[in-house]
């Protein structure tokens, strides 16, 4: 299949009152660029051309930092969804004999299924165009699907052109064609000019077509979402909330439990296992994959991130880490990127781990920032530890061995070793390598005071 | 009143994709299958006896953790609800003579007071029978009561059996009953085996029962919700979502402000005063007791803890401890089981208290962990206090008298003991006992080297 | 414009289960009384009264500390509206020849637009008294607008004396009014006492000023939540729900996301610029700005408080403070009253910031307690560091130089001077200034102890 895909992400949206491109307004935490994208590539639409507008540079830098080699064409000035199409002519001459897929950027609920549907009608039907069409409660501002007896499309009518009896028709144009490409370039350079706004429609394609002797047809898709936009902010919480709705059904469905979905915001790109409990206010968002029978949450913010079957995490926020089986962690955790939690590990409240390995069985449990360092197995933090990485210069890493025990609000200053079975005196700052099975301690001796306190009161009220 | 109530338990779930039993889901965090038994319990059925199958070994640990004597039974094949309870025919024996209640351990929703009502009105008939039903909106799928002119039954019919006009029927089983133990066991045996299913069906008693002459009758619980079971994870959330929005319901009327419901979590055996306030995130689980006048959140977590009135707990975990009257904990506070916060207590931000006593008017600001330990009265901890009770080996206590003032960042090596008015210095590793009144210091003399940053700077670059 | 305003406040709220009058149950975290003295100032009645009766003190208090000069009159009974107003006859005679609005305490949503709308058709039509109305869909229990054919008002029904065709109107009184002062008093001394319920009723004024020949009028507000109010918490809830919905959306249409509105609470009082991301779990309350593209939650607070463009606030409490542009914070980050953080601070986890003035680009990012502190630019504190701003008896500040290095749990013993540039050991405990460029260290030297775990090990297990 040599298919390919043209977006249509020029707009502005004047409405949405953003400096940004709106197609990189975000649906559940992925720009909707995005979202169409990857259906267009779970379609099979590998080689994908975005035509850009304003915010173009935006938009071109979002495609490189997605980089999976989308192409871009510029158009200049916005003269119609048919003149944008235009634009990636010499992309389309390139996929010549093919079929190319047209979307929307701004259509994030356009999903892969209906788009093979489509194309399967498509290609059994031999059609130059089929319209991915939807069938909706409320048809009104869309252009509605005309349909032939004999199952085709005699072409699409705009709302504003359309008399009554096609007014009542229910089946809508999702703004998402297949075509064939030859004939999709056959017909682009000579789409009429539309009098009234001097813009050049891609729907016009249709007749064109059709004149031609070639057949056009329609795919209804299964969901009505799939013609879903957004222009402005009040319809982008919307489109969050209908996509929403739908990945957390979909998880239910596979066996996770979401007892209350309050503030639980799941992407597109999350798989968790069976048995799994997600707590309100948990947001899994990016590539996040969590294993069975895990507790997340409450309050949980997950970010390009894996977690093993067996995990605990109550109100942790953990950004591109991997955390393994039956670690437990929180409440009120930070784990930053490039760290990982060997299987066992047990994190308390208020702990830092930063770009670090933390060995099997190991506790961190309270208080204690542990970050640029190689942390053994079964070792014991005390409360109040800090790893010493930064000395205003430059990051240094420490070195804990297995089983080593390090005391309450000890100091290690990178770059240090402690041995295995090495144990540091709670309050030492620990500046020297401390070998396996040595005890390391770095304090003074208390002296006490008596009656100090009595003596400094009376001299304060005296 | 002698009477009894059989639970029926056994069943798998298979659409809830889950290694556990289906009667352990949880709704508002408790089994179903608890919510079942309570409300046995609640209207006067005492002895109650669990008929278990999937997953019986689980559902039987669950019983055990209850404590509260529940008898169970196994049900080896899964051949209906007729042979689900011809398994209970022992317990039946021993009460003989009395009223047996039948509840589908999978319908969390049936409350006391319907199963109360149902009681009152088969006593008063003299029914063999009395089925608790529901006037339901939508009773597609459910099994219809059939009426008599005289306001008894003559039977219910399965949906698959009901004709039209049966169909319209709107009063449907909820899967709960109250038999004459005598009758029961008199036709259980004699049910027969459904020719398709190769099943035995309660529902078949009805009319056995009447066959004998006995009387059969329905009471219609006030609320539709008791026919709600759930059979996939979707269900499931919409019978918390039910149960949820009740409880809130029934706390704000009592006096409690919820001025945003969104995260808020109350369970079933939560008790709240008037005129406290439950912010966005809060979750009251297990059992809950909070006095008047209290704020409650946003994103505080208690479960099986008591706090008194006039208390502020701001983005507190608490657990399996006590917090009296005016109290304030927060933000970032975790509260460890076995705890007791006396009246004033003021605990502030990223502050773990675990298995120890604060006495009244305490502080314990911020960064701290008090732990292991019997604190007096009026004590001040600086930030960054640490009760070290854990040497590797074993766990001490660290008592603190009355007035105490404990520096920043002061290590307590348990076991020790601080006087009343003793005073440790900032910074201090306090190894022994500190006498009434005595200041303990213990750390080094600051040293100054001047230009030491200037020539480290130039020996860096030099 | 001589006008000025009447606000009833005197009811009770039995059904509210409150020891607190019903005037200051909150709405969005602002007393109903509040939003309805600031919509009456909004509409340009500046000189406000207020009816107090039940908790007639604690409504002075509320009033009081607004400072913002309303007036009082006590009515001792409550003798219904009528004989509210009655009360403020003195307050009226000092605004002869303008005219007053009269609203109820109790009815938040009434806004500035629909008071001076209906202002416009007073002073327009020459009215003597103009009702406020609302066209709702379901008027039940409300008393309904009669209209005459000329555009006026002839009454105002109440629901228990209409007849079936004025039950059908769906115009309703919201129980907010215009009057001319003078027109007023002339009537107010004149209303006739229910007969059944002994009360004097406001409206009656309508029937005495028709008779005197005077014009009454009514107009009808844009939005049917005029005429809300609450008799109980559900109620109350639900109107938190609806003042929530329309401050998000219109939050919305002026450029700001919020991709998942729960948890979300927004006060009316609060200003977020274009671009900003409000997440899941936010509450800003009271007076709070917020600049441009700002990430602000999931879990913040901001109460009382300006934040700058460009900053990230995550998991943060912020109480009375200033962040300026730039700033980012959290997870887990705790700002106490009368802090500023200027431009570019970057806070970390576990930090708690009070009474303190933090300058550009300075780092804290973990662990650390800054109280009472004048921190310079480019500061770096370590982990775990602490201004030992009180010692039992008084508090003291703490002073830190641009370019500091403080490190990893440092105490910093107030008062005291760091100089620019200076340095302090990790683990030191500071008690004297540090002067430009110089190192300050205070801790013991490291001395090991070679095998002394497994020694120890040994006797124990001995």
């Amino acid at each position: 299949m040599n298919n390919c895909a043209v977006i249509l992400a020029a707009g502005e949206g004047k409405r949405m009152k953003s400096k940004h491109s709106k197609v990189l307004c975000e649906v559940l935490f992925k720009p909707m660029l995005g979202w169409v994208l990857d259906a267009a590539a779970a379609a099979g639409a590998a080689d994908r051309c975005v035509v850009t507008g304003h915010g173009c540079s935006e938009v071109e830098g979002y495609l490189q930092s997605r980089g999976d080699g989308c192409e871009t064409v510029r158009q200049g000035e916005r003269l119609g969804t048919g003149h944008a199409v235009l634009q990636a002519a010499d992309f389309l001459s390139r996929h010549a004999g093919g079929s190319v897929l047209v979307l929307c950027g701004d259509a994030p609920l356009m999903d892969g299924e209906s788009i093979r549907g489509a194309y399967e009608e498509h290609r059994k039907k031999g059609n130059a165009v089929t319209v991915i069409s939807a069938v909706v409660k409320e048809p009104t501002g869309y252009g509605r699907i005309l349909r032939t007896p004999q199952g085709g499309i005699s072409g699409i009518v705009e709302e504003k052109n359309a008399d009554e009896g096609q007014k009542a028709i229910r089946e809508i144009n999702s703004g998402g064609y297949w075509f064939a490409v030859d004939d999709l370039l056959s017909v682009l350079p000579k789409l009429p000019k539309n009098p009234v706004t001097g813009e050049y429609y891609l729907t016009d394609t249709i007749e064109l077509l059709l004149e031609q002797g070639k057949k056009a047809g329609a795919f209804a898709a299964a969901s009505e979402d799939v013609v879903l936009g957004a222009n402005d902010r009040v319809q982008l919480a919307a489109l969050n909330d209908r996509a929403r709705a739908a990945v957390l059904k979909e998880q239910m469905l596979k066996g996770v439990s979401i007892p209350c979905t309050d503030g639980v915001l799941i992407g597109p790109d999350v798989t968790i296992g069976q048995d799994t409990v997600i707590l309100p206010g948990t947001i899994l968002r990016g590539r996040v994959t969590v294993g069975e029978d895990c507790v997340i949450g409450p309050n949980t913010l997950l970010e390009d991130s894996t977690v093993g079957s067996h995990a605990k995490l109550n109100a942790v926020q953990c950004y591109q880490s991997a955390v393994h089986d039956g670690v437990t962690a929180g409440p009120f955790v930070h784990i930053r990127p490039n760290s990982e939690l060997k299987a066992g590990v047990k994190v308390g409240d208020f702990v830092e781990i930063k770009n670090s390995v933390v060995g099997c069985g190991t506790k961190v449990p309270h208080l204690t920032y542990v970050g640029d360092s190689d942390v053994g197995e079964h070792v014991n933090f005390g409360c109040g530890c800090v790893t010493v990485n930064y000395d205003g210069k430059s990051k240094n890493r420490c070195v804990v061995g297995d089983h080593a025990f390090i005391g309450c609000n000890t100091n290690l200053i990178a770059p240090v070793r402690i041995g295995e079975y090495g144990y540091t005196a709670a309050g030492s700052t620990i500046t020297d390598d401390v070998p396996e099975n040595a005890l390391a301690i770095a304090r003074a001796r208390q002296v006490v005071k008596p009656m100090w306190v009595t003596s400094k009161r009376e001299k304060d009220e005296g």
